[in-house]
């Protein structure tokens, strides 16, 4: 019997975005499921490995997006930001209810095989490169292999 | 046979998209879908009852996301929010156009056998109890739970 | 055999999201995806024609929205948006790397057959005609109808 299957895509870059992706997909990889995470557009943040997150990208433009999405640590609310605070408290609460931060399930993730892919149109927008990634992504991809591999499971976009 | 199911995860306490949420959600329920929705962060703003909408959560920062919150009455627009005033002309033109409010589409979706769920993880963040939520709450769940409920059916992240 | 199928409720406005649902699409189209786009609430926007693109909907108050709506040259980034500098960035960028603009995205889809749908409800509430819509959409439906399109397949909401 084939394990069920769950696939995000990770498009948000936003602070509680991204949570709630790492929260479902180790959730469920948790419980047997084989779950996918396809990074693009602002998501690749949630990627970035420290060394890469100031000059990110070549060339003058997508440098500037690079630092304005400089990676996890700076990662804004999609509401009630607040100029950086919002993620502050939120990430305060998070710990004081003894809820797995950002950077935990990043790592939970890892840890519970679950398969990170980097997007390959929105590296080549952005100017980012399989470097500026943490290791453990396992491959850059396409839309193409992407749809094969999300194929017959759960496929959620955020 | 069993029914074809559809569940959303409502993330976003956005006034328009918890209104295109209940849309789906109540126009698929008609059509003889069977329709979980569990509400998650923001989106927890669609489910609380009128007495717990000012004084929400315990702990001072809860309290400050919970005012900010508010509840239905006062969500904000994705996009023109301008500080208020969008929500109020869109409610506006949906009842000019015999549209269904949001309030309206909440009840609809009890009355037609929409099963809601709470999520336990952003409750436990935004320091949200059982109480905080109108009694058509089946449940408060957790991740493991919402996909074992949403399998074989198609999912949605709002 | 049926062959696999994708559908995709364009919900969102923004500039990026709009690329990522049509790179979706069209990359699901061209390795041979049945692919289907319903539009809806500010994605309406993606399909308006240019003709319809200044003065849309009858009444003063969907014509507010009409206008901050625009159409796509002017579609907003969801983050980093600079009063719409930030768009042209990201469209200077997609140029200079030979990635598919938005427009081009847009004539490819109707290229690939993919299935184009304007949502009912939304035309409704933001008081848009059929006519303001490029001839390329195939119909204006609703949900039930959407649902019963999409049944089988993937199904993202952006």
């Amino acid at each position: 019997m084939t394990p069920k299957k769950l696939s995000i895509i990770a498009f948000s870059g936003d602070f509680d975005k991204l949570t709630a992706a790492f929260t479902l997909a180790t959730g469920a990889a948790a419980t047997g499921y084989h779950v996918n995470i396809f990074f693009t557009f602002w998501g690749l943040d949630a990627i970035k490995c420290k060394r890469g997150r100031s000059p990110v990208g070549s060339g003058l433009l997508p440098r500037v997006f690079g630092i304005l999405m400089g990676g996890l640590r700076v990662a804004p609310l999609s509401r009630f930001n607040f100029c950086g605070i919002g993620p502050k408290i939120f990430r305060s609460l998070m710990k004081k209810r003894n809820v797995a931060t950002l950077e935990q399930l990043v790592e939970a993730a890892c840890q519970l095989g679950i398969h990170l892919y980097a997007c390959e149109m929105a590296m080549n927008v952005l100017g980012l490169k399989r470097e500026d990634f943490i290791p453990e992504i396992r491959d850059v991809i396409g839309v193409p292999t992407f749809l094969a591999l999300s194929e017959g499971g759960q496929t959620l976009f955020i």
